[in-house]
């Protein structure tokens, strides 16, 4: 529980989604951002200039030892992420780091286990389930019944790698980078964990190095089914970017997550259809907008776990679990096999 | 090669779906119905008045012995395919027989080499690739490249049970007997055969026996990924039994089968869609308006391909390898892993 007024904040990483990080953490009032951090001092300076934060560092270690953080915001490429999160568990700092949390599970493992020793609150900025449509869709589950089957789809033609260089060169692409924000959802959709996994990876962009293309399909300890269709080489009728569409059943009926913000519960005893409105934030832009009010939601939503001393929804051993999915996905797809998933480790921790 | 100028044809298993084989039968001026089988007398002369044939059988020994047939339709329960389909060989008589071709990998395997060794055609009445809208799609996906991904689904709620109390008790329900059209579907639509296979089963239904509800995610050959949904306990916006719909995605572009025939092509230079015209068969009956008329595309493929010396496109040999996708998924479900598809018996022979 922490009870001074403002939490002292700084953000590493200024690179192209740190801005709605930076726009959201303004607008929370528990929180001062203090400080940002960029291993390219003309980005760093900018990007304090854009948010107005008093001060900008280069190196990580410099800005630990230089001010008195309570949380720090790690948005850099993954590689960092390991070496970023033992530093602030190091300096007792609380963590909130983006997804996805790391490149091994040996790297996951690790930042869990140096947070829990530390004693610091650490959570994975795990934002699609922070979607108004995504939340409102699970409470909608209530009136289906113990879902059965799930099918999340995300088939986009989107050119992702003009905004993000990166993505294209990487050995990983789509599963890590966006396939775990769909396993997340898939766990949080079905309120069950699962136990088996089989996937099948495509690279159809003749131009990149990992896949852009992935099918997965689940079964929950329960027996239940979930499908996850991931990819960036789809024509749609309508470029949908960045939105997931859901279909989920359970014996009593029926929840659709349908394009920009309708939902639809279908039962015995009828068919009701819901439009949620758009998010309206000032710094927000197209086509991005349901994921930068989910930007929101999750900072919030840390914010005010550390103030009550409860555990935020998707911390680091939580996400473990939907890391040890991305890694036995990759693994099923190599193997051409699917991957019995061994929760022990979670299951004696968590 | 057959010259002759009417083929004569009877029919076994007088049950509920053998009414539009019959009515099908009727209009393919190639065909003759000479004679009709059924266990139950009743329903055999009944059937036989209704369809203006002119003489009845309950015992299929006695009908092949009185009769000199050219083909013989076999629409009874599964049970029966392998004793009837070995028994037509026997006496020299062309077979078609309603899917699944039999209940064990060894009786269908026993089937097929039986005709082979007679030298009679044999087609399985696979008919689901034989509706307009799926012919057409495939002549569609011409545009899109080589797929790379097939979502097939059937989702529906409606009482199957009730004209078919059959099914309510099968052990084995949903895959043998509504999975075998759209694995088959699967292989048309994506012109290659299937390498590995991962499978859930459930049963939501609580008064049922087997399965009615799976999904299965298939790789081909040359990687691409096919996910089959099928589900008899699905609440929808509109219940659509008995269509399947598709979305087929490759490279260059999408094709989308969706309700009531409509068609829509995505490719990067546009979009196009046509509602194909709904058939209009004399006997036709709702809901099942489609599939009537792919009884009667099917029905006369067969004939066709006799009168012409060609294989049918769902000839036994071909229909195997359905079967296996058939069989394998269940020893998927049954044992929660995926199933390395086997294919050297059809491979060395086919």
């Amino acid at each position: 529980m922490i009870e001074k007024d403002r939490l002292r904040l700084a953000l590493i990483g200024c690179g192209y989604f740190a801005r709605y990080h930076a726009a959201a953490w303004r607008v929370i009032p528990q929180v001062e951002l203090v400080a940002v951090c960029d291993r390219a001092p003309e980005r760093a300076q900018a990007f304090a200039e854009q948010f107005d934060v008093p001060r900008y560092y280069t190196n990580p270690e410099a800005l630990f030892r230089a001010e008195r953080l309570d949380i720090v915001d790690i948005v850099t490429t993954p590689e960092s992420h390991r070496e970023l999160v033992e530093l602030a568990a190091r300096y007792g700092v609380h963590v909130i780091c983006q997804k996805p949390m790391a490149l091994s599970e040996a790297d996951c493992v690790a930042m869990v286990e140096s947070c829990e020793r530390a004693g610091v609150s650490f959570m994975v900025h795990e934002n699609f389930r922070w979607q108004r449509i995504f939340r409102r869709a699970r409470t909608l589950t209530e009136a289906i019944g113990e879902p059965f089957f799930l099918r999340l789809w995300f088939r986009s033609h989107y050119d992702v790698f003009a905004r993000q260089p990166y993505l294209a060169t990487a050995e990983r692409f789509i599963i890590l980078d966006l396939g775990v924000h769909l396993l997340d959802l898939a766990r949080f959709l079905m309120r069950d964990e699962f136990s088996t996994l089989y996937c099948i990876t495509q690279r159809v962009h003749p131009q990149i190095r990992g896949e852009d293309v992935a099918t997965i399909l689940l079964r929950s300890r329960r027996g239940a089914a979930a499908s996850i269709e991931l990819s960036y080489a789809s024509f749609a009728p309508r470029e949908l970017f960045p939105q997931t569409l859901a279909l989920i059943e359970g014996p009593l009926g029926t929840v659709l997550v349908e394009a920009d913000g309708l939902l639809r519960l279908i039962t015995s005893s009828g068919h009701t259809e819901e439009r949620l409105a758009p998010p309206s934030l000032p710094w927000q832009e197209p086509p991005g907008e349901w994921i930068q009010e989910a930007v929101l939601a999750i900072q919030q939503h840390f914010v005010d776990c550390l103030r009550r001393g409860l555990m935020p929804e998707t911390h680091g051993r939580d996400n473990l679990r939907t890391m040890q999915l991305v890694f036995a996905a990759y693994r099923s797809a190599d193997t051409t096999s699917s991957i019995a998933l061994d929760q022990s480790e979670s299951e004696r921790r968590g």
